[in-house]
């Protein structure tokens, strides 16, 4: 299973900064295509009051602050360049989740659609769009919103795909800013498949794939966790994405590059399960040569031998 | 707002040590030159057992070790060389801040002070001297101390500087060896006017500039703890400056470089409010080109940029 | 004291993987063998489903996934080219530990003993054998599976040696995947000695060397513990060794390579105590040159400045 796409995460919510100019960006990019990327998706396009392009609205509305960079005009020059498709996130705003006030997050992203789209959307590596948040089965009342939001991205743009990435509530799914690894109360399977299929039932068309992320269960559940969201995406009519994280959720320090081994699990675990496609979270931080992370340059080595094995 | 002092971190409290040699020392040091730095200010001349110079009353009498390098003395030597100054911390015993025994770390510094200038004062690179003492509202006190130490510092030297670099006592002001990133209890805009109004006012000339921390606040509330601050500053007569933290207390490793949008955010705050003088904790792990984290090399070059679009 | 052994953290529990092949591995032994290291020691063959060698017992029995290489004789390979004695740590089923089921692990580890000796036995840089159930004054329940797996390793090899590195529960035994840095708790000097003389007075011969981890105890109780651990050694007809640490235990973040000051105390203590030898917990991550910790490698050139300064 060939890994071709990766998140870029800026803003983000966990992992530090690399500091990285257009410079490093452009040599990261190549990096990736060399070992078969062919999408990079913006996590986000801001959360609270940072943003990654210099958003009229956000900064009256929002308070947010003006970035140094235009982030998503370098990165859709840069995708151009080097023949990838960009998919855009949208925004957080940080209240929506923590209040509940669904409308409120609607409506900044209505906004922020029409204006990435109006200031962007001329680009011809602006591929798709990413529906940042990230939801798990204790979210359901949000399928309204991914509906709404999933649509108005395709309408605006003459049908671009979408996809979402929620997590699943596994034994690692804690939070980052612990020093915990694992909890006891973990989903079932049972329940992880009758509260996704309700989910996926409210999405009608708006959105194209789910990628759901791959670190939250152990080993050993992938095989039947993976057969269940192949089960439900084929029902559903949504493509079936693996986000396969390449950071390790079993260390101490949160978070530093997978170890290769359990990489490959993943990946095993997924084309066994015949998953549609392969993305990351994320390539520049845990799995480039340049990373300030030089375990990950050596895990991009072993991928790549990983790669050739499978020729 | 240029950057122009950094902390030297020896002897560290939660940051890791890089084991440079004089080489790598020499080296930094030219590397803080060329991007504007004409200040080193050693935290402390020890904590607890370890310290930075082989001081026979700290041996004899709070049972330190023999440390394997005097780094006072290469500091000040490097420094000189470099065309730095030099500023020496004081000792930190531990069992102060912890017991309230304020008069015996009171002794010790005495004792310390003199054996400094005695043993180093005639380096002309030895230019001012830092209170170590890291105290925030919950330690009005201290003042005295701060009184006393600043004022011996500056009879025994013929009256060379002394500063203060105490914290806000703000939403991030979470102790390092936990996994919390903030707290809900943070201090009001006039809460701390008012006690560091009190604080300031016992200093009667002892302390020449205060450089509140600049982290503990979230990023829109620097303008007004700054105003404020210079507000204060002004009316004691001491210098304003700020201390700019280059790590990022908002992730779960504690600590990486901070992202360079957030480290302009807080000196163009200072630069707004008018104040003195902008040093760094610190340029050696978290700004340097030879840091273990490179990630601070970026940042580096991310600064320099700045640097020349003030011009 | 000049350490002469190092673990190779193959599975680890807390460290982080570096991703690294054969070729960093063969120069990882090079840089090892350059500064006097003539041992290493894969701390565990295994650790529940992740093990280190095609072991058709483990996969069978323990659910274990085939391992991507076989470091078992990869290092063995190495080993030889280099001129080190390879040392190979037993199997930890993780259930033992957690539930006490004792015959259960004993029983699996025979098969592992049996089933490594047939195989890689005939190597001639198979030097000995590490009991890797790292045990503490609470599990003395334990001392029995330690006689028994020792014997059996003895009699399967011919007498190749073995040795056990039990921590001291000093003040900062404390879980990794805790932000705690030091616990209340720490056992006394007496009750240290009373517990292990019981425990070695059990072993008969069995083991040959007891390796007390240093990092538990503060640095000016070294000499206390340390001379206790010698005489009991010598009681009961051991050899002692010290596995000095050289990771950082003081810091929040865990772990990063640690303070050369820190380690050369360590070593020194040792000397003192007229201990045999001394390994450290490890090399690869925290003293290498190419380790991705950028400390480790100036760690590595302090080290080597002490080696000469010995001379």
């Amino acid at each position: 299973m060939k890994i071709t796409g990766t998140f870029i995460d800026e803003i983000s919510h966990d992992i530090p900064h690399q500091n990285w100019g257009r410079e490093e960006w452009d040599r990261d990019f190549g990096y990736m295509k060399a070992v078969g990327i062919d999408t990079v998706i913006m996590i986000r396009s801001g959360y609270r009051r940072f943003i990654t392009y210099p958003s009229a609205y956000l900064q009256q509305n929002f308070g947010c602050y003006e970035p140094p960079v235009d982030l998503v005009q370098m990165y859709l020059e840069l995708a151009e360049k080097h023949g990838l498709k960009f998919y855009f996130g949208l925004y957080d705003s940080g209240h929506y989740w923590d209040t509940g006030n669904l409308q409120s997050e609607i409506d900044a992203n209505r906004y922020v659609i029409d204006e990435v789209w109006k200031q962007y959307g001329h680009f011809k590596s602006f591929g798709g769009w990413y529906l940042s948040m990230e939801i798990s089965r204790k979210t359901k009342g949000a399928t309204e919103a991914f509906r709404t939001l999933g649509q108005q991205c395709k309408d605006v743009s003459g049908g671009l795909p979408t996809f979402i990435s929620p997590w699943i509530d596994g034994k690692k799914a804690v939070m980052a800013a612990t020093s915990q690894l694992s909890k006891e109360d973990a989903v079932s399977l049972r329940q992880h498949e009758e509260e996704w299929s309700e989910i996926f039932s409210g999405l009608h068309g708006s959105v194209d794939a789910v990628a759901f992320q791959d670190g939250h269960i152990d080993y050993h559940e992938l095989e039947d966790f993976f057969a269940v969201n192949k089960k439900m995406a084929d029902q559903f009519g949504l493509q079936c994405w693996t986000n396969a994280e390449s950071f390790d959720r079993d260390m101490p320090i949160k978070f530093l590059p997978i170890k290769f081994e359990k990489l490959r699990l993943k990946l095993e675990a997924a084309r066994k399960a015949g998953y549609d496609k392969a993305i990351t979270f994320e390539f520049s931080h845990f799995m480039s040569p340049q990373s300030a992370y030089l375990q990950a340059g050596h895990l991009y080595n072993r991928y790549k031998e990983y790669l050739q094995s499978l020729r």
